[in-house]
């Protein structure tokens, strides 16, 4: 049984502002909500879910379980259609900072789309990039849109928010490959163990500010009458070769 | 203004069904419409505008011109946020059949997510790969949805949907290069001037029937958790090494 006060409350995690005061989101479905089960069950506060869910899943003891019609997973779901299950989750521990020296990062300045910004998250997991520092204007990770187009990749990979120019100019010794129209042809790139790519806006590209601190401009080489690549595509094909 | 029975006209091209029976496809907002009037612009046969983007543009004169109030483009759009202009296009003529040898293209084995359809279709512009092949279970290219993607790519890129096994089992003298699990690390392949190569769906995979065709597999491999990545991003890694 869900209350009228508790599924206000779900329903206002998918307001940034509600996530940020409550330092709590929502993931929904059951390939996600399984993935986060396994990896990281102790970040997972309830779980509302039909009772087909329920008697195929065993629930760790400190999660507490809600089962629900499909009207009210209905009235909860951020989904077109809702699936079965929806969890809600504790934020990750947002005090750290980003170790950039010896291993390499993914740096989005202003990639405002959630599912981009959600794929990418998945790209980067694929990779096996482990963290990825976000322009405060970046989407909120913890948008239901970027949680869904993660596929449960949010698990894995850390994403930090802050000044990146202040982070770029502290990190001077580690090289900076930007993505950019007037660089060198990525297929002219080797694989790296150390560095900061960085990948800019699709339709403004990277700011004058960040740019400034690129030490290798890398481009996808237009063959064809498209104006722009998608983010996330040219995110793929950088990591592809970089990684 | 906008007639009551124009507006449910329009609207009806948001299902497939319609736009088989009628030949007509909508497709909305200035940056598609004027990509479109510029590359295709006898595809067209009515645009909707608001008047401030007709005063900006001068609309050749086999188009029908309709100006109508944002109230009246919000009751014909298929946007959440309706954007100036709307286009009813005529669709390409469809009983052509498509060259083989000699040339690059993409086979899609049911992709079947509109928005993955449109961005491969703006991939392949990128590359210059000009046709691809769908199976009859794809996304319907004229679906809004695909159309909004693509970015006007749409126009440039000629898409043919039928019984691939067939042209397949046609063309067996084409290279034939296939994204699977069990594949040679895509890294390690060159450039190639002719070739069909396939794509599947993301969560199965190219169907056997298909696959039996591969002359070469080809994978992208996995270096962290993420399950799999997106059909849209895969194929602009293949494409990448490939052409």
């Amino acid at each position: 049984m869900l209350g009228k006060l508790k599924a206000k409350y779900i329903q206002s995690l998918g307001q940034k502002k509600q996530r940020d005061a409550e330092g709590r989101f929502v993931a929904e479905g059951p390939k996600i909500v399984d993935d986060l089960l396994s990896s990281v069950p102790g970040m997972i506060e309830e779980i509302y879910s039909l009772p087909e869910w329920k008697s195929q899943h065993s629930i760790p003891p400190a999660v507490e379980h809600i089962e629900v019609s499909p009207n009210e997973l209905e009235r909860i779901s951020q989904l077109k259609t809702p699936n079965q299950v929806l969890a809600v989750l504790r934020k990750l521990n947002e005090d750290t900072t980003p170790v950039i020296a010896g291993k390499v990062s993914l740096l989005l300045d202003t990639i405002q789309d959630p599912g981009n910004l959600g794929t990418i998250i998945r790209i980067a997991d694929w990779f096996n990039i482990s963290q990825i520092i976000c322009s405060p204007d970046c989407a909120d990770v913890y948008n239901p849109k970027v949680i869904q187009s993660s596929m449960g990749s949010i698990a894995r990979i850390q994403v930090f928010y802050g000044d990146v120019i202040e982070l770029l100019g502290e990190n001077r010794n580690v090289p900076v490959y930007a993505m950019m129209l007037d660089g060198d042809d990525v297929s002219s790139f080797k694989q790296i163990t150390e560095g900061i790519i960085i990948i800019g806006n699709e339709s403004k590209g990277i700011q004058p500010a960040i740019a400034q601190y690129a030490s290798k401009k890398i481009t996808i080489p237009r063959k064809g009458g498209a104006e722009s690549l998608n983010a996330a595509v040219a995110t793929g094909i950088v990591l592809s070769r970089l990684v």
